[in-house]
């Protein structure tokens, strides 16, 4: 099973202090470019991988989404999530997505925001996700791009010219990552672009966009310290269709 | 028009001595990815962009293609690819890439080695491709990988633990850089995989194989200085149906 760190106090604790947490989407600064992508839900069965707290499933119900189900396999943050949602066709349900069973067709849009690198096993999932979207249905989801999550020891580094560079290392070694990221020995596991579209063709998908996500000049003037995230991308935004 | 760096003296010389340009396909080490990709050939129209010393086109007329065409912006090395070539199935014509015109339905597949990185101008090239291959038509290519044309100044970095490590910087800059290999001066075109792909998108590609490059266990043991170039891919490879 995948580690479930969000149920970690020091981890849950944390990550219910980070702006995405506390503003809900708007507190994500990638947020805007997976909204361009995730587009028209109205009348549309949504399914989010991964909930969180539910924000996304909030607004694709505000929306007019018909049907929401969030799935999380964090307790803790499916709790908040049913806590702050009064909304009968808005509904969550713990999962561990490395064994999730998804009826056929019972889907048009699938999304996931920041949880797929936490799987060890990807391949299954994305079959199963292929299955449960009728023809026509879409798949968006963000990871951690792989130059974030490649390195044995990623972080920022300032050369002698004091040049930012984000250096990267085992970039074609998949597998596991443990970091310390809110608690320690938190495990990501990295995979290059390649293998994230190499699964989605596997199983008959069309990609429809691809991103590597840095933030735009008007979010740098509104947040100056973004603008380091230029140097490399955090995100990878992928959309596909069925 | 794009740099033809290809006619320096001093850069032709170095080009020639590389083992690629020596052993031919088979002294570069991402040809066997490359050539799954380009699969079957028989009987099919062949375009090379960025033909070089023509090594690809003997190749897939050796392969059964019935027509090959390669194109060059380097006088020399067109020079060399006529005088090694005896075949009236295969010709050459100096191009710029950047304002080439094709013939509608003219070709079945096109491919591109480590070429489209020097242009500064790729979309106006991809309609043209686009509209130059028939229905069904495959187009493959090889680029410089955006980790390797991203950093201001580009290289392998040894840090105080001894880990080697690819700096990265300005990865979301895109445009020209300036490198100094084989001669000084040399300028590429920095883009994301992102950007690479939503051109083949945006001209109606469907992509097929994103590869990112690095060398094999066996390549690896057949030559051990291959090994660096798993930290970090070297090269992007990318196909895609029209």
């Amino acid at each position: 099973m995948t580690q479930n760190v969000y149920d970690n106090q020091e981890f849950f604790e944390g990550y219910s202090r980070l702006p995405r947490s506390v503003e809900g989407l708007e507190g994500a600064p990638e947020w805007p470019a997976l909204r361009e992508m995730v587009g028209d839900v109205r009348g549309l069965r949504v399914l989010d991988l991964g909930c969180g707290f539910g924000w996304f499933c909030r607004w694709a119900r505000e929306q007019g989404a018909s049907r929401v189900l969030g799935l999380d396999v964090s307790e803790k943050m499916l709790a908040r999530a049913r806590a702050t949602t009064a909304d009968a066709a808005v509904t969550y349900r713990r999962a561990d997505l490395e064994t999730l069973e998804l009826s056929p067709a019972a889907f048009d849009v699938v999304y996931s925001s920041l949880a797929l690198h936490y799987l060890e096993r990807l391949d299954r999932l994305v079959g199963e996700i292929q299955r449960a979207l009728g023809s026509g249905g879409r798949l968006i989801f963000s990871v951690e791009h792989p130059i974030y999550t490649a390195p044995e020891e990623p972080g920022w580094s300032t050369d002698a010219a004091g040049r930012q560079t984000w250096p990267v290392d085992r970039y074609l070694e998949e597998g596991p990552r443990s970091t310390d990221w809110l608690t320690k020995g938190v495990i990501k596991h990295h995979r290059t672009i390649g293998t994230y579209l190499g699964l989605l063709l596997g199983h008959g998908f069309t990609i429809t966009h691809v991103e590597e996500w840095g933030p735009t000049s008007a979010q740098i003037a509104a947040k100056p310290s973004l603008a380091v995230e230029r140097q490399r991308p955090a995100f990878l935004l992928v959309a596909a269709r069925r």
